[in-house]
């Protein structure tokens, strides 16, 4: 039988009633003629409820404890989703990490997963079970502790699943009902997308669309797993959602395939810093060593041996930024004249894999938002990817205008 | 180190402030020299809840998956209060059923404890861990499932582990301060016992006082662990609540130990039934197959082969066994007039192992029952108690004479 992995998260499973209507869509896909491996999430609000009682119970807590506890919500929606198929007279059982046995790092709270045997959940499928229902977002250390993945481990678990038993597709349903060309919220004319490359998917990720953890794009890279996000809420055809695949899987798109952006930016400069080699690691080292996680990076010019070095972090990383620097100065590890915070910037990202063959995007690019008024701070720029720092008033202008010269609202 | 067991219940370990409290006690008893292992329940409400969601869901349900649902409420609490521990610097961890391993029967929701092995949880107590918190009423079945212990398990859980690693003491605490001489709420006089017989309490538990559940009562006879039950909202020195133990560790004791009384239950009189060899089996194994819980039972003496027999149950169980009546009187297996329920009666009876050796304590109850002009309907007697079922209206006033004729308020 082919298998297909389906994925819930949260707010799909937030209720009993929730629950059942999510078991009515892997009936279908049994009917189908999978194999289902369903990974579930806690029921919304219930990590949350677990995380408050151990940040309360203890502030610098064991990791080991914080997974232990946090896992159950999981396992409990696990349990609830094998009864409520098998009341649908599906056969289906329910496994927790350690049943798999899910086998991670000893990382407890940000286990990477190590293997996932197959032979345990295949043997059921030969014995007629049609549904395994898999708690995500949990594991199982050397030591035999349970251990949970981190931020996004439920579609993590998804795909590694996916990838372990080549499953044909892996299925995430969520709230949302796909990846889009840009937020909705902020332009109206934002179209959903069919289908969008691994690639353009990790940038949009990591710029903040918050549909898949990047994490989990990256696996399904690295094995190939076709990933399909849809929505929970709506009744889906073959063809709903949006399939994040590889790039040769996608016939014909846009050269760019979608605008991201991140409001929270600030942007650093250090004025007159002593330009030497190893400058940078003397700067950036620090800021690492701090938490402070540094985006863009623009050096000006050197003259007279010195240079201003500008960077962009998270606006709440700003004072801790400041201090890291202040106190490298104070240590003699730097110097510099002055460090100048902007803490009113936005960040602009054009997405697309079409950039490495057409030229001319970075530059319609700075064409439109100079045709807006809208000034361009700090500019980056990857293969796939142009991102420029402007003022933070400008943001959604930027992103409708950016939008429509690049006519993200029609299909390629 | 000597080695105690300490278990709470669910409202000992119900907010994190109670679990606070209860960890105080343990470091208190690591302080004095022991190693503990503590036994945790749910936090008060979560059981309730597990179980109505399983219900909601599957009305006749997989108990495979109702044990994996149930089973994550004490999970929450041990890595609570291993956290908790672990803030007041007393070396703890947590450790679920399936991780000890605590090795169950393969009957789901009612598994039977077939071992617990020490040497993982010994090897921790070797390297410094004071503390090992166990999660409680569950274990793991030959094929690796969750399994539940039922009804008490967690005090059943909490014996086992005194009885496998030689504890000097397995102490439960709950919500009251002790087994009395009879229930407070309806005999002011009622007085708390300091000590008392394992088989005393076993009469005392089956006759509805919920203090300790039966089966641990048994599990702790079995193996000679010294059980005290004390109340975790008081402060308690070392003489604190009721010490369940052997016989011969009580020097002197009251004839009687205690009133026990039972209000919901049912008169049942099967009215000439035909007397011949095996009519108690025709009438006792419908009523048992049928979920009948019957409790005593009397037979007239038999007159023309014929004879009534008259049986108590549970109130509820009425409809129940009239219906299993009637079903083996229609095919023929007894032959009977009439079935008469009585439903408006209560059960006393008057336990202690002091009976054994002095006669006269029936004499004394009925005489006492006889002066308050309350009539006796049904007698049964064992070794070390004597049960009477009289008109419930009396009830109260029965448990209140019997307690003044006893002198139960007095010490021994």
């Amino acid at each position: 039988m082919p298998i297909l992995v389906m994925k819930f998260g949260g707010t799909s499973v937030a209720t009993l009633d929730r629950i059942s209507r999510a078991a009515k869509r892997v009936g279908r896909e049994v009917a189908n003629g999978y194999d289902v491996i369903v990974i579930v999430s806690a029921m919304s609000g219930k990590t949350n409820e677990l995380v408050g009682w151990v940040d309360e119970t203890s502030p610098f807590y064991d990791a080991r404890e914080y997974d232990a506890v946090v896992s159950s919500g999981e396992q409990v929606t696990a349990g609830l989703m094998a009864l409520t198929l098998q009341e649908m007279d599906i056969p289906a059982r329910s496994w927790q990490g350690w049943q798999v046995p899910l086998k991670t790092t000893s990382a407890h709270s940000a286990a990477r997963i190590e293997e996932i045997p197959t032979d345990n959940i295949n043997a059921k499928f030969g014995e007629g079970m049609k549904v395994a229902v898999v708690a995500g977002f949990q594991g199982v250390s050397p030591e035999g502790r349970i251990t949970t993945l981190g931020r996004g481990g439920s579609d993590t678990t998804a795909v590694a699943f996916a990838a372990a038993f080549g499953a044909d597709r892996c299925d995430i349903f969520t709230d949302v009902d796909g990846v889009y060309t840009t937020d909705p919220r902020i332009c109206d004319k934002a179209r959903k997308l069919e289908k969008i490359a691994f690639e353009e998917m990790l940038e949009l990720a990591s710029l903040g669309a918050k549909v898949l953890q990047t994490r989990s794009v990256e696996l399904a890279m690295r094995f190939g797993v076709k990933l399909r996000v849809l929505s929970s809420f709506e009744d889906n055809n073959e063809n709903a959602g949006t399939l994040v695949c590889a790039e040769e899987d996608i016939m014909e798109s846009n050269v760019v395939a979608g605008v991201a952006y991140s409001r929270d930016e600030a942007k650093m400069t250090l004025i007159s810093v002593a330009d030497r080699p190893g400058i940078a690691a003397a700067i950036f080292v620090p800021l690492s060593e701090a938490g402070v996680n540094v985006d863009m990076i623009v050096q000006n010019i050197s003259e007279e041996g010195r240079t201003d070095m500008t960077f962009s972090c998270p606006v709440d990383q700003v004072a801790r930024a400041q201090k890291a620097m202040q106190q490298a100065k104070d240590e003699g590890e730097i110097n510099f004249h002055d460090l100048v915070a902007d803490t009113d910037v936005a960040k602009v990202s054009v997405v697309g894999i079409g950039m490495r063959s057409h030229a001319g995007v970075a530059a319609k690019m700075f064409d439109q938002l100079s045709r807006e008024g809208i000034n361009i701070k700090v500019i980056t720029t990857s293969e796939i990817k142009i991102s420029v720092l402007i003022d933070r008033k400008y943001l959604e202008l930027a992103v409708q205008a950016l939008h429509d010269a690049f006519e993200l609202e029609k299909a390629a």
